[in-house]
């Protein structure tokens, strides 16, 4: 492992140059504009993957944009690790808001500024760099090594869960490893053990069948927004917990060694809350806030329209009331179970005046990692081995739908090991990844890559 | 009076003829490309007024559209009636749904299509006519008449109120009659004596200080939309009453004379809501549609938005939510002292999270006109003549401010004697009016001038 480090330690500036040449290929997935940029991207890839030593490398063409795959071969009595990582990134818009062009990369003190830097280029990179350090070392990484980047995260990830099912046995590994995530702060290493699921849906109440003048119905006729606003009103309770009946029922509790572990967290909640303008929280009746916003499912409506919103007024009784609305799910809530929960309670509601229209969008479940995996374990200490402490396990309160998935169809667990920071403006202008954390990055995956080999082959071998 | 009934039967075909005139002068007030077509309509009326034999008959220039006032003095010993119309219209889009041009009046049946045809070019005509069959026929009205034609009604008439408080002196009159209403039904004249008034008022809540990923914030950051919501549904209870502190204190219950002259109406509930597309209604406990929809004072959001409204899902927790309420007044509620009330009552209920941002757009008063007048008779017996059966008095719940106007700078009240019918598609594509009630208005606002100055001059000359 040592030669590997050092290695890696020597090459840093050119691993930098070559990450820069990555990011000046604006391969932006959501905009057909951008589709040869984003093929070109996967091109590269492919032949910088072969160029490491890869065993294969190959690019397959999807209903979207190509999927990348890779596999390092070290040994059929080694563990495999199963590398996820996505090479597309957002929109750079707006442009006006970007101090240098999102598509030239710029280093400014430690921090290298360009669309993707972070999000996922920057952090999937050190995948392939300390892969570059073993084969360049001990010409073999020390657990086989298998690798697939998508180019469809940032719009929707329609072409992966097909391709996961269509090449299950390609696929077959011992774990998954994803580099997509933040630490919890900066300094403060940390691995996600938990993600939560995801169910949104789009409602409308519709009342008379056209808008009418309030002063010849007002009074008689009820109004849809009244109407569905009194529903939304009536989604929390007291103690803001959420009274769909039913919600909580599948729902994992907390474990007290959780709450320990998340007090324990340097969380600063009035920074937090200040840096967002609010001065005062709001959270279901006995959580904290850090629990609240990452392990406890939540109800919020997106979005809401209906009658006259354009200036001054209009004396109009709407026909109809729209909004949308989505839950974040904790494990074991299942989404489409939910979605039929809420749309129960909601007929229930709905006036006889009134028609419901319901209509889920998209879900996906939460996601618990097993803590106690040998995979884990190994990670933890790659980390530490770098940082010097142990890192925080920590749950986060967003959704990474394939890691859902690679549970559902391959059964397997993900390592979420992330060396972003919230700071990094991701999905924002003037996205920017520390050179530092890149380093880190890659340092801790050539000692996980070391760590799981030695303490998978004791355990399981 | 035989004479001038007799005259303005034989003339009828002509009278018709010049309303056609009147009518293809494309008076659309709210667009400042009809600017001078406006003008040239009210220089038409003024025109025509001298040629009737005014007193007097002028233009006055006002910040947006002249006001057209005339006088025809019969007599320093008897009454003055002051009638006001306006002769501005609606836009006529959308275009495409006219199935004649709308400035091109044509004759279909027994109806004359085009705009402004009933409101209010058609209605207030038939006062010009009225006027012609006396002065043609016995040299002057029996009664002093002046009119007050505005060119703003269908843009807010902000010229009317300021003139009318510098032309106090000259305004002096005994009522006011307005020809700008309906009639209940087909064939059930009626006179209305009740008016609704209106709050018209803006709310925002406004929680971080930018749209939030609800991921990240969600369960800990409360959600301003979900907070609106809350309060808009609580601002009824489950008797439909408003919920506002001391929201009905002032108002004036419907006697037990103005119920039962209601329950006698010929009202069907059932094709009411039909048309519209509902099956039942919903109204305050203890109140018929009817009274509900005219009579009783209302809270209606005609407008709400906020957040993510575009297709699909985006996972935001909004800063900011919006609705625009408006609430129906009944007289004696004060349109401002109502505004407060509710201002008061959301910020009692404002989440220590978030601001309230309230903002009252306009506000009129409602109006209650003394049923017991001689006018009211006058025009009741006037209405009798022409149809053979007495008038329904009635409320309707739309505002018409100008009769708040007169009464708080005149201390004149109104006689609201109209012969629309709901089904006149006012301000709608295929604006019509039937060539019978403009003939029938016209016999009644003659008889109207007779009585009113026989039984006027018995009671108070």
């Amino acid at each position: 492992m040592k030669k590997a480090l050092d290695y890696a330690a020597v090459k840093a500036s050119r691993f930098v140059d070559e990450l820069i040449e990555l990011l000046t290929l604006p391969s932006v997935s959501t905009d057909p504009a951008y589709a040869d940029k984003v093929e070109k991207t996967a091109a590269w890839l492919v032949d910088h993957l072969g160029a490491l030593g890869a065993t294969s490398a190959r690019l397959t063409a999807t209903q979207g944009h190509p999927i990348v795959t890779a596999h390092f071969q070290a040994g059929d009595a080694l563990p495999t690790v199963l590398v996820y990582g996505h090479y597309d990134v957002q929109p750079p818009d707006p442009l006006a808001l970007w101090e240098s062009p999102p598509f030239e990369p710029v280093i400014k003190g430690s921090q290298l500024y360009a669309r993707g830097s972070c999000d996922d280029k920057g952090q999937l990179f050190m995948h392939l760099k300390a892969l570059e350090a073993w084969m360049r070392t001990t010409g073999r990484p020390p657990v086989n090594v298998k690798l697939i980047l998508e180019g469809e995260e940032e719009c929707g990830s329609a072409s992966l869960p097909g391709f996961i099912e269509e090449h299950k046995e390609w696929l077959d590994a011992d774990v998954v490893i994803i580099s997509d995530t933040s630490m919890f702060a900066s300094g403060v290493p940390s691995i996600t053990y938990g993600l939560r699921g995801m169910t949104y849906v789009e409602v409308s109440l519709t009342g008379p069948d056209r808008d009418l003048h309030s002063g010849t119905y007002g009074g008689a006729i009820e109004n849809p927004i009244n109407a569905l606003a009194r529903m939304i009103g009536n989604m929390h309770d007291a103690d803001h917990r959420i009274t769909i009946d039913g919600f909580y029922d599948e729902v994992v509790a907390l474990t007290s060694a959780e709450r320990q572990e998340m007090a324990a967290l340097p969380f600063d909640v009035a920074a937090w809350l200040k840096e967002v303008g609010v001065s005062v929280s709001r959270t279901e009746r006995g959580y904290s806030e850090l629990e609240a916003a990452t392990a406890r499912p939540t109800l919020d409506c997106n979005g809401i329209w209906g009658g006259y919103i354009g200036e001054g007024a209009k004396t109009v009784l709407p026909s109809r009331a729209s909004a949308k609305i989505s839950m974040r799910l904790v494990p074991n809530q299942n989404p489409k179970d939910i979605a039929a929960k809420l749309q129960a309670w909601m007929e229930a509601k709905t006036p006889p005046t009134m028609r419901l229209d319901f209509r889920m969008i998209h879900g996906a479940e939460g996601v618990l990692v097993d803590t106690d995996s040998t995979a884990m374990a190994a990670a933890a200490k790659a980390v530490e081995g770098v940082y010097g402490c142990r890192p925080f396990l920590v749950r986060i309160g967003g959704s990474i739908p394939v890691v859902a998935d690679f549970k559902r169809i391959l059964g397997l667990d993900s390592v979420l090991m992330g060396f972003g920071l919230d700071s990094d403006a991701i999905h924002s202008p003037n996205e920017h990844f520390g050179l530092d954390r890149f380093a880190e990055g890659i340092e801790a995956i050539i000692r996980f890559h070391a760590l799981y080999a030695d303490m998978a082959g004791s355990d399981e071998h």
